[in-house]
């Protein structure tokens, strides 16, 4: 079987709704499929999810918000007549919303939960009912109903083990099952969203419960970039990379998909394919456990803004038992996450991201640093970039590092940090903020020109 | 007032005691003489501590040790004549060696001790008698009357706060004094070692509490040098560089001086000049708090083997609050002192000297790691080096780093890690260990050829 998920964009009208059909009914194994909710037919479009927080924010406050609510029915009366479908279908689009308005709730919280999750599980309705509309054997499934379990936190859900083992019964269905994505219910039957961008979450969770043999991500482009296309001008496309390398490029700002998405296929080491539905016979890009590295050892160059670093030395610091856990304890005790820790004998960098790091909380994290641990000095650097080298094998290869040191040397990039580990399949430069881009750049034409 | 060490070979025979007295006399601010024992006057000769050492272990086990009572005398008797010095000079040696064999002490460490410091305590003594005899205005200084006082750890002692205060009044003295290095008293009034190679130490904590304008420190080689001349074919010399840099290089196994014996004098920003007994002109080296890197940003280059690399993965680790800081718990807990944490997104490896970690033990920090810290991976590589790229003002030049791993890409050296802070004075390769000499060969060609 094939978990199937498709984006917003792939299902913002009628037109593209069908596209998507003609998708699943193309390969007789995509029997589960994973659907967001509407988003922007054209560039300033407002996706359905955005006019569902707008309806919901506006009518918690004010008790009344009939423009936004006739915005959102709108947008389904327009995909339900696309579709051919009947005014029962747009009157249960309407009493549903209803419902959810109208319902009582313990909280602001549980109630934007709610609505938000409001625009897939409709457009899950309407596309099982055009499905079958058109004769297909198709059935929504209600995630409550199958069991998607979720920890009590809501716009931040977690499945919890047992979903797992309530979701695989699935497998034995028969139909062609549309599945509303973002959300599932917590023990108590309240609904709870996964974080923004969650239908990917809902789809990976869905192809680790019934061992997918592969999870079909289908979005809006023909596949992954070896760099920004922001940043490098018709950068290649990735045709196969693993978990691994997404990880590494993901992190550097390389939006491939949701952060956590990977996390359940992941241990189930199961195949990822992002692929465009509006060229479905694209190969697309292949995420694998592994993957063969001979040959291609860079497969993605990416940057990403924003770091900073708190430097301190100590004459005699690396004879000094427990400093490193003694400075990252502080570090975690302020509620502070690092990235790196790039050590000298006598001095040590911590790397975190800036915007966690205010004035109040910089004077008193300096203070404790200085007082606790008796340091010679302490000073903190703004406004760095992260540039990453990504690829399997890399390490194996003598080399890779000169030529990327060197590029970045021609380019007049001045490397204040690299950070390789011991058998990673990333090579990480620390940057002045202002030199990411020409990094980026220079290590991309490097390796892939 | 300058504070002067001389070191074994300096000191090995009376010739070599007539040029140290030579070089002491040239310089009226040389007053404060920090003596080692005689070393060795040829290749496989023994040093005297040695003799005692073998002294101190037969007499204990025998109490009797006639023949390696013999050896020392000898050795002080030749110098004692070749000094012109008296019978009674020979007569205080022999009683004094006597007195420590036959002294009664709480455990055999007190008792080795006390054997270990005659070789400087008699020398200092021998010294001073004969600068007398030619005229001079000398004295020999007992560290315990001076107020040397030192932790209660045979063989490794360090100095108390209250030694600085005491020793200070040395610097009111009008007489050249010649000081016994290597050891002090505890407040118990019991002989204490510093670790061997220890009259640096005394040296560098007698500058510190006279605030010395320079600690002159004489050895047998003219300079430092930017390789170990065991590895490149003459190296340049060093004339002036950091106590930053000397860290750096020392740590590779670079032998500078004693590992400890900077930090009294890097407290008090004292420079230290390593200059030679056998060439006092040459300018020899400076080691000081600063120095104008412009023009010379790579002063050395240095690799030490015998590491190993604790890898470990684990999906989403740089999400997880805290791993960082439990994973140098675990270390920390059984006893290991780590090197550097070079880390990736969901890896980190821990470089540490492989000699800390035997079968069992690495068994251990496997298991714990894998049940405490639920990773996906770990695994041990070993027989790695650290070779480092040493020289202040090396982050602000574009193109360093581009230069080293280029090099060593040429010499066909694979880079395994690297480590470079985000202020540091040196930059670290990883290598397989037996690419170490290699790599600081191809590293020295390319920054000092």
């Amino acid at each position: 079987m094939k978990v199937v998920k498709f984006g917003g964009t792939s299902l913002a009208s009628a037109d593209q709704i069908k596209k998507v059909c003609d998708i699943i009914l193309s390969d007789p194994k995509r029997r589960l499929i994973v659907v967001s909710a509407p988003g922007k037919r054209f560039d300033d479009d407002i996706k359905v999810t955005d006019l569902l927080i707008d309806l919901g924010e506006k009518y918690y406050q004010t008790k009344k918000a009939e423009e936004e609510f006739k915005r959102v029915i709108d947008r389904f009366d327009e995909i339900v007549k696309g579709l051919g479908l009947g005014e029962e279908t747009i009157n249960m689009v309407y009493e549903d919303l209803k419902g959810r308005l109208e319902g009582s709730y313990d909280s602001k919280e549980k109630f934007i939960d709610v609505m938000k999750a409001a625009g897939e599980d409709n457009n899950a309705k309407i596309i099982a009912q055009y499905l079958v509309s058109i004769g297909v054997d198709a059935i929504y499934i209600n995630p409550k109903d199958a069991g998607m379990l979720l920890s009590e936190q809501c716009g931040n859900g977690r499945a919890l083990p047992e979903a797992y083992d309530n979701l695989k019964k699935l497998s034995e269905r028969k139909e062609i099952m549309i599945f509303p994505g973002f959300f599932g219910c917590s023990k108590n039957g309240d609904i709870v969203t996964f974080s923004r961008g969650g239908s990917d979450i809902s789809g990976s969770i869905l192809a680790a419960a019934v061992n997918a043999e592969v999870y079909e991500n289908f979005t809006d482009v023909d596949s992954v970039f070896a760099a920004d296309p922001k940043m490098v001008e018709n950068p290649k496309p990735i045709p196969v990379f693993t978990y691994k390398e997404m990880r590494e490029l993901a992190y550097s700002g390389f939006s491939v998909l949701h952060e956590e998405t990977f996390e359940p296929v992941y241990r189930k080491k199961i195949p990822v394919c992002i692929k465009n539905t509006n060229n479905p016979t694209a190969p697309g890009t292949l995420i694998t456990p592994e993957r063969d590295s001979k040959g291609s050892t860079v497969i993605g160059i990416a940057g990403a803004r924003g770091f900073c670093s708190i430097y301190v030395t100590k004459y005699m610091m690396n004879r000094e038992i427990g400093f490193g856990r003694k400075i990252l304890s502080i570090i975690e005790d302020e509620g502070l996450s690092y990235e790196h820790t790039p050590s000298g004998i006598d001095d040590i960098s911590i790397i975190l991201k800036q915007n966690q790091l205010d004035e109040e909380k910089e004077r008193r994290v300096k203070e404790r640093i200085i007082k606790e641990l008796e340091v010679d000095d302490i000073s903190i650097e703004r406004d760095l970039a992260l540039v990453m080298v990504v690829g399997e094998g890399m390490r194996e290869t003598v080399g890779i590092a000169g030529r990327a040191t060197t590029a970045l040397a021609k380019a007049g990039v001045n490397i204040v940090m690299i950070n390789q580990g011991s058998s990673e399949v990333s090579m990480m430069f620390g940057v002045q903020q202002d030199d990411n881009e020409k990094a980026v750049r220079a290590l991309y034409d490097e390796f892939f020109k």
